[in-house]
Parts: structure tokens; sequence; C-alpha cells
């Protein structure tokens, strides 16, 4: 079986059955510009999070047909030789912009651009769009779940329950970004660097003759890590009691008091009061207790309203599947063609459902941050060669009720999509994924908690610039005549 | 970055620390006994259905730590010398029974059974979940999709929402193990043998000046396979009219009749009685009607109640995600150990919820078939060394509520777990993709309509032999008193 590290071939067949034709037709050197945007935030939530960028690069870095796919394609009995001899040389030759990883984004706004001849931009379409969609689907269901924990630790612990490997690992490597403390999935740490930490399964207390005797040998291998897992049997019967008979016996007396108990089934709320007011008449006030089971944002938040003495949190399954909303709807859909001279001709995509509706034209996006609180006021997206100048007042309108305006002042205008290839060449450097995690938590911090709630959040502004408005509104007036 | 071909490393972080605790304690060769069963059909169904066993198989041979692994968890600093020593040599040497791909599964019972020594059979669980987790889903997910069709051939177009590439590859094989036609993905056709197939984007439409011209260029192309895609500007006045101009200039002439359209958005039911209409009345009778644009099994099944004149279906984001329920919750739990003179000890995991508790011991699955009605009556859990002689009538009767029982007669008893891998020695050959997909077929013909209703289906029997009840009982009466 093939190697799994060059994606070339996940591609939808229609790019290239697609490929072939703009091929055979001598539209193989049209250039074209494609956008990702995605039309919902999953969840109801007031903003996603961009995640799958470092893997994109990867990918257009190693694409390469070998002669197996090749001679599988000439088998398929569609494609003309002199395509698949195109193919045999076949390497990404146009330009890409991006949003890094770990920021914020808003229904509508481009994500990330791509400038490049026909079959190139047509047929990287489906991997961008796996890999973001992805990526940034974690991500933002993490962060979700991280800001529910208000500062307690949460790690990562689905790997059993996710949608394949990848599921696995990069959605741990999102999780990190988004604000998870670590991981339960060793690969994820040695790979992407999101720390791998654990504790025990029901099967090591099963092992042993009695509780008891499983969580003394655990203390004596592991003094420094041991978090005691205390509910195979009973938690406050049987768990609990064990759990501090071993830690008075073998860690206390080696001075270690940073000890911790697990829970994983029945009332946390309940389990979690009475044990921490256990562990504190033994002493052991140092002790932590961490909860798992089918935990998420909601789930968290409740138990920590109603006083549940947790101290940080394991998510499986709600997390790794982003269970609630499983899918992030990101979409590439065509902007422009460049005619033979250069000009770029804006294209739309018009439906009947007018959120469906494209942003035509090449685009740039600005985000425009208050200097005087700090926050983010709004997104613009303009056209390319348009500037912002954040020295003068901005007056903004409202896309669809375009009466509805608004006036900007002393803002500092940043744009988001930074360069990552041109002419096929990489001219971006991945942060470290630590340094994406910071990024994201700053980003975050950018926005007002209307916009953080987790059900109907303030609709942050993301607003057209009057020249891209009136070049929207000209195409679907040629459009709606036709 | 190391190759992804070896997934030795992707395991839970407490598999190792536990690994380690065994090694330490003298526990490394205490042979212990694992299920993998799953609790609750997804969706509400009246059965699940198996898949993923090959590429268990795959990663049970290819398992080994390399120098990059072992200095990894050596920076880690919780493990002794000695058992990296021994991870360097790790393999698998114990036993796997299974479930062959494509078998209809039940909750509660075996589908997949580990004997090995403690460190091994510890270790390989999350991988062993992880794979049989995500293909079990989308085989379930898919055949549920494939059934609502009612012999129209279904499509896996889900790649760009899928949960990363195994997701989507996995996930495109699992789909059509479980039935369904095909997939848009090319790699999950060169690497697994899911036929790929597909039409256009709306892309190619606007590509071109105008969209007859886009009909006509795709049809002179593809005249043996176009399938054009009719909703990029108006369905009714502008791409059916456009579609058939173009396969009337260009295919029947050559006398080819086996086209079709694609219709991806708008009312299907609506759209596609109108279009077969056009259609047919410019006598293009053979032009196939393919629909696509968030499809489910409950809206193909309304689509055609509704007399929809739809031929075949492209289904994306809610089969490859399995949407509605994205997570099938199979765990691996400790049945039994063998004490060092090779007598098996069961294992039981109570809990406060009865349907958690798990079923002990070392054990057979029957699945009883009436040589009558050629239908499957019951499965029956029986222990490793019973037999169930189907020469003879045979009572069997309710776990839960002993009092009802029921007397089989003139049955067939057919064992489903077969031998995977002997002595760490595999001695199980895969059947063919082909070969996986006919049986699953034939499989779900065994099972009674009413066991396959989307909603509220008959609870298939799943029953204990009388001796494993016994055990089951006597191990909790011990329990219960601790």
């Amino acid at each position: 079986m093939k190697s799994h590290m060059n994606y070339t071939m996940l591609c939808d067949f229609y790019e290239l059955t697609m490929g072939n034709g703009y091929f055979q037709s001598g539209m193989a050197d049209q250039i074209c510009y494609f956008d990702v945007f995605f039309r919902n935030v999953p969840d109801g939530g007031g903003f996603a999070i961009a995640a799958g960028l470092e893997q994109i690069i990867d990918y257009i870095e190693n694409l390469c047909f070998d002669e197996e796919d090749i001679a599988y394609l000439r088998k398929k009995g569609v494609f003309c030789e002199e395509f698949l001899e195109y193919l045999r040389n076949f390497r990404f030759t146009g330009d890409i912009w991006a949003v890094p990883e770990g920021t914020p984004i808003f229904p509508r706004e481009p994500i990330l651009t791509v400038r490049a001849p026909a079959i190139e931009a047509q047929f990287i379409e489906t991997y961008l769009l796996l890999n973001l969609n992805h990526q940034s689907l974690i991500a933002t269901k993490s962060n979700r779940i991280v800001r529910s924990a208000q500062g307690r630790p949460v790690s990562e612990f689905g790997s059993r329950r996710a949608q394949g490997t990848d599921g696995a690992l990069l959605g741990a490597r999102a999780s990190y970004i988004a604000g998870c403390a670590g991981t339960a999935c060793t690969l994820a740490d040695e790979l992407y660097g999101s720390p791998a930490g654990g504790t025990m399964a029901h099967s090591w207390v099963q092992m042993f003759p009695d509780e008891y005797t499983a969580f003394k040998t655990y203390c004596e291998l592991y003094p420094h890590s041991a978090t005691l897992l205390v509910d195979t049997y009973n938690v406050l019967k049987s768990g609990v009691p064990n759990a501090i008979r071993a830690f008075k016996e073998v860690l206390l007396p080696k001075g270690i008091t940073n000890c911790a108990i697990r829970l994983d089934s029945g009332d946390l709320t309940y389990l979690s009061c009475k044990a921490r007011q256990m562990l504190d008449e033994a002493g052991l006030t140092e002790c932590k207790i961490v909860a798992s089971n089918s935990l998420d944002e909601y789930i968290i938040r409740d138990l920590l309203l109603q006083g549940a003495k947790i101290d940080s949190f394991g998510v499986g399954e709600r997390l790794i599947t982003s269970k609630s909303e499983p899918v992030f709807g990101g979409v590439y859909k065509l902007a422009a063609v460049e005619d033979g001279e250069g000009h770029i001709i804006p294209k739309i995509k018009i439906s009947e459902n007018p959120a469906k509706i494209t942003n035509p034209h090449f685009k740039k996006v600005y985000r425009l941050v208050s200097r005087y609180s700090g926050k983010a006021l709004a997104d613009l997206i303009t056209l390319y060669d348009e500037t912002v100048d954040d020295s003068r007042p901005l007056e903004l309108f409202d896309p669809d009720a375009t009466w509805k305006r608004k006036t900007f002042t002393d803002f500092e205008a940043k744009e988001l999509l930074v360069p990552i290839f041109r002419n096929g060449k990489l001219v971006y450097q991945s942060p470290t994924i630590t340094e994406m995690r910071a990024y994201c938590a700053a980003q975050i911090d950018l926005l007002w908690d209307e916009v953080k709630r987790f059900e109907n959040p303030h609709n942050y502004y993301v607003d057209l610039s009057q020249k891209l408005w009136d070049i929207k509104q000209s195409l679907l007036k040629e459009q709606g005549r036709e």
C-alpha cells in the first residue's frame, strides 16, 4: 500500500475530469481566483477559529503524481495522454494568501485565497477544504470548551472516538492551538507537540487483587504524577478512601503533595464536593480533582455554576468529533478570472438563497481594532487594491441593510490574509504550535464578551467596502437579467 | 516528519504508563482477555455494521517502536530503562478473534476479543477502538442511507467535509462495504477500490462564456459519462434547456443516450419532476437525474415518498461524518485474566447503571438463523467452551427479565467471531472489498424488516447462555458485597 504522506490523489475525481477538460479546451493557463469561506459558525457561536494551514502547506509542497497514480488514472479511460503527461510534472505554481492559524474568523469573509492557473486552482479544492474544515471545526469547539472551564485546564481525551487517525492526531493539534492544555494521544505529542499525559484505566484497578493495592502500586511507580481513577467500584465508599490511604502511605512520607484523583462517572458535582471534603479532612488540600465523562461546554458550565470542586477536565468524544455539530461548512468558490492581459474579471455565484451569494473579485480583509478599548470593532472586506487609511474616520455600512451606518474613529486596521505561496514558492514560516496557541488566545482577547456568548452572541460586523459592494450589485443585476 | 504508516504511537499515554507499571510490577506476562463491544446503535437503529478490521490487522502487523519513539518516551521522564529496552522488541504475541467486516452487530455482544499478555492487550486499546468505532459508524450510517434509496445507487461525496484524511478515505471504504455504489474521492478508489466518479463543479460552468458552451464542451470531452450540473444559474429556465440542447447536439448524433443531469439545490422533488418531464418531452427518456445537497436517509425517504424522479443520489457531509450521531461508542473492557496455571478467572466491571455492567469471561457469539424463514432469530453469547447443538430445540431467555423465555427449533447456529491472530501470527485472509460488500448485503438480508426500521426498530435478541448468566450473577453478588 502506498504511503499516506502524499495526498495528491486525495481529490474529488471531478477535479481531474475538469482539469483534463481545461487542458483539452486550451484553458489550462487561465488564471483563476478562488476563496475559501464559511457561512455559519458551528453551535450558533459568535466566531470560529482558523486552523489547518500548516498541513495545507505540506500538501502543496509535496504535490506530485507518481507512476502508480498515472497508471491508475490511465485505466479510468477518460483522460487524454497529453494530460497524463502534464500531470507527471504537475506542481503548484500559483499564489496563496491565508489567515494565520488561531485567528478568529467570521462568516462570509475569505480565510484563504488562491490565485493560480485553472487546473491547479481547481485541483487543490478538496484537500484545502478537508483540512481547514476539520481543524477549524475542532479548534472552534475546543475553544468553547476551554472557555467554559474558566481557566481550569482542559485535556483532550478523545482519540478512541475520533473519526480516523487524523481525526485523533490533527484534532489534538487543533484543540491545543485553541487552548487545550494537552492530549491523551502520545503520537499527537510526538508529531505536533501537544503535551501528552494520562492517568489509568479501570482495567489497571481490576488487574490487582484490590483497589488499594492498585493505587499503592501506582503511587510507588509514579510518585510525581499520581492521578488515581476512583470510580471502579464505589467512589465515596472505596475509591476516595483507598486513594487517601495510598497518598498518605506512599506520597506524604516523601513530602509529595501534588497528587490527584479522577472521577469518570456518576454525578460530578455531588461526588467532587464530597471527595474534596474527604481529601481536605485528610489534610490532602493540594490533591486535585480531575473530571471526565461525556463533557462539553454546557455541562462544564453547569457543573461550575453548581459549585463542583473540579480542578481540571478531560474531554473526549464531544470535543474530538465536535459532536453537537460535526461539520464545518467551508466552501471553495470562484471569485474572479484574469483575461489574457492581466485584467481581473470578477465572478459571482448567485443563489435563490441570498446568504449563499458569493462575494466576487480578488479581495483583502481588514480587522479594525479600537486604539481606545483594545477590542475588535469590525472586519472590512475590500478589493485587492484598496487600502484602509486608519488615520481617518471610516464609515461602514451593513451590506444587506445599507441604511445602517456607523463611523469608526481611532482604530488600527490590520490585514488578516498574509502571503503563504508566491508563484508556487513558500514565503511563509509557520509559527511553532506554542506560538500559535498564544496568538490564538491573544486574538480572542480582542473580542468583546458579547461575541463570545455560547448562545445568541452579538453578530460581529463583517462589512464590504463601497467599491466591492458596487461591483457585487452590478454583477447581481447583470446575472438577474440573464 | 515521521511517516504516518506506523501508528504504534497512536496510543493513549496511559497505556504506556500502565504498561511500564505492569512491567515493573512483574505483571507483564499476565494473560488478559479484553472485549470490544458497544452499547447503543447510532440514530436509534436496530443494528450496526462492523468495519475496520483490515486496518487493525495492518496495525498489529506493523507494531514497532523506532529509535525516535524510544527517545521521545525517555524524555518524558516516567519510564524505566528496562521498559524502554523491552519496547525496542515489542510486538503483538497474543490472539485476536473478530467478526468479519460487513457483519451486522448488536449492542453488548463482543465484536472483537483479545487474549494477550497484559502490556500488549492494554497497549492496542486506542487504535482498535478508533478504527472499529470510526468505520463501523460510517458503515452503519451509509447502510441506512443506501436502504432509504430503495435500490437507487448512492455515491459518497463527502471528502471535503470529512474529519481528516482518514475520515475521507476510510469513510469512503466503510461506505462502500455498507452498500454505496462508489465515491467522489480518487485516492479512496486507488487505495481501497471504491469506484471513483464525479460530475462537474459550478466553477466549470462559470469558467465558460455561457452555460451552454460549458455543457457542450463537457459532452464533447466525455460523451460516455456526461453528467451536467444544471443549477448554476436557473435549473428550469436555463440549466435543463441548455443540457437538453447539448445532449441533442453532441450525444444523440453519436447514438449515445446514457447521459445525466445533476440537481444540487432547490426543491429536489419539484425540480426533478419538472426536469424529468422536460427531458422526456425532448426524447431523452434514458437521461438520468442525479440529486445531491445535504441529503440523508430521512430526506431521501421523503423525496421518494413524494414522487421525486431521482435515479441516483450523491451524499456528502451527513454520511461522511454521520452528522446526526457522529460517535460510535465502542468500548474495550477487561473480561478475564488467567492465573499462572491456565485457569481463566472472569472479571466484571460493575456500574450504577445496569446497562454499563460488562459480560465477564472469555466468550463466543452464535447467530441463530432459521432454516425455515432464512432469517436471523437471535444471537447467543456463551462461554468459550460451550457449543450450541443446532440439531435440538434451544430455550433462550431475556438476561434482564429471565421469565421471558422462547424455544427455538429448526435453526442453524453460526459462530460470529473468527480467529484473526494466533500467538501473534496472522491466521486470517481479509476478503476483497467487493466480497465484503456482497457479504454485508447478504447478512443484512438475514434480518427481518422490523429490525431495519429507521425509528423504533424491533429489538433483536442478544441473550446469554445459562452458564454465562450464572457466572455473571455470582460475580455481581460478590462485588456487591465489597
